[in-house]
């Protein structure tokens, strides 16, 4: 963390909200690997961030039809417009799971169990409740609860996902501190009254190819990983 | 369990769903037991019953509005209709979490971790979303994901709610079983399609006063205990 933000001049959260893809989950490493295996002609790592990059403009349509759809069914359409013709429904219906079966970050589940003695955990992803749940089981992401989009009814970075963290969970809004590796997640949340904190995922986007972790003036917790965030709460 | 129902014969679940409310948690010991502390002067037993009969009047007066509201702020307007005067906004506030902080029945939390291994393990109630997840953390209850009424907009015995939990969870009505100590409730998840098991609990309502747990034909699965249905599945 930058050294401006001292432990204690800083209000102090109840519950801890944590995007899931990035910053808890190696989303490239776990979609690559799956297409690799099922499709070995394939350039994986392409099409892994292919089916990512579908999804940004898949939710906006989604929130401007009015009508809420399960990530599930937006990752599917999206793999339907990339995959392969040889590929058979049930093998479509496997490799969309692969978002279920995707590994933590190293240090992950042992900082989140720390974590959890002294706050309230829980996602807020825009995956699925029970893509979330089946994820959690799998990996054994130690969740207090299981919060979605799919709760809320809208996709982040719509402000009743993160004021839905509060309302549900009892607290204000000023008592969440939102987890993520993406600094619009992290404004939208801010502008919504949360807490924040960043935490660097320079690899994201694959081994080779190193995303900007530069700090934001917006949110001074900049951590490294998740251990340095339970570090920082002194868990 | 009866002799007539082999684990052979019967289908076999992928996700188990609690009621919590008498089923896995000791609601009339715990709400007596802080009752009693507060207002010495008060008869505690008949304080915890009277707050639980106004549960279902209250539910059903929500349900007729159209409007969901959270079980909390139903257990606060009957909590406030029966306290004694002299009870200040905090005690009244205090005491309403008593929901929140109730023991297990002995054997819940073993038989729960015995089963999480096999199957998905969820509570289903009228209880909210932060009513549960404080419970559970306080009382070790190993839920994989926290589904409530309040997810579904709904009160049980309303069929959203008990289609709901498979539909979030991506299977059949017909995977997933519901646990309750309470037979109307079984009868409802039934006739929504979900299998069904039931638990007796001779002394939900009181150590004194002994509540009728006999077997109903609609529901051959039925169970001593939350470790008698780990046995049953072999977990």
């Amino acid at each position: 963390m930058s050294e401006a933000a001292s432990p204690h001049s800083l209000p102090v959260p109840k519950v801890l909200a944590f995007d899931v893809f990035g910053t808890v989950v190696d989303w490239h490493t776990g979609i690559a690997r799956e297409v690799a295996a099922l499709l070995p002609d394939v350039d994986a790592d392409a099409f892994a961030l292919r089916w990512r990059d579908g999804y940004a403009p898949a939710m906006a349509s989604t929130m401007a039809s009015g009508e809420f759809r399960v990530l599930d069914d937006l990752h599917m359409d999206i793999l339907r417009s990339i995959a392969p013709v040889s590929l058979s429904e049930a093998q479509l219906i496997d490799l969309n799971r692969a978002w279920y079966r995707l590994d933590p970050w190293p240090e992950a589940v042992a900082a989140l169990t720390r974590l959890r003695t002294r706050f309230v955990l829980t996602p807020l992803s825009n995956g699925g409740i029970g893509l979330l749940t089946y994820m959690a089981k799998r990996a054994g992401l130690p969740w207090d609860v299981v919060l979605s989009a799919e709760v809320f009814g809208a996709y982040k970075p719509d402000p009743r996902t993160y004021t839905g963290v509060a309302r549900v969970l009892g607290v204000k809004p000023g008592e969440v501190m939102m987890v993520a590796a993406h600094q619009t997640d992290l404004d939208a949340a801010q502008d919504a009254g949360l807490l924040t904190a960043y935490i660097e995922r320079p690899h994201e986007l694959g081994a080779t190819r190193v995303k900007d972790v530069s700090p934001s003036p917006r949110h001074p917790l900049h951590f490294r990983d998740l251990a340095a965030l339970a570090d920082y709460f002194g868990c």
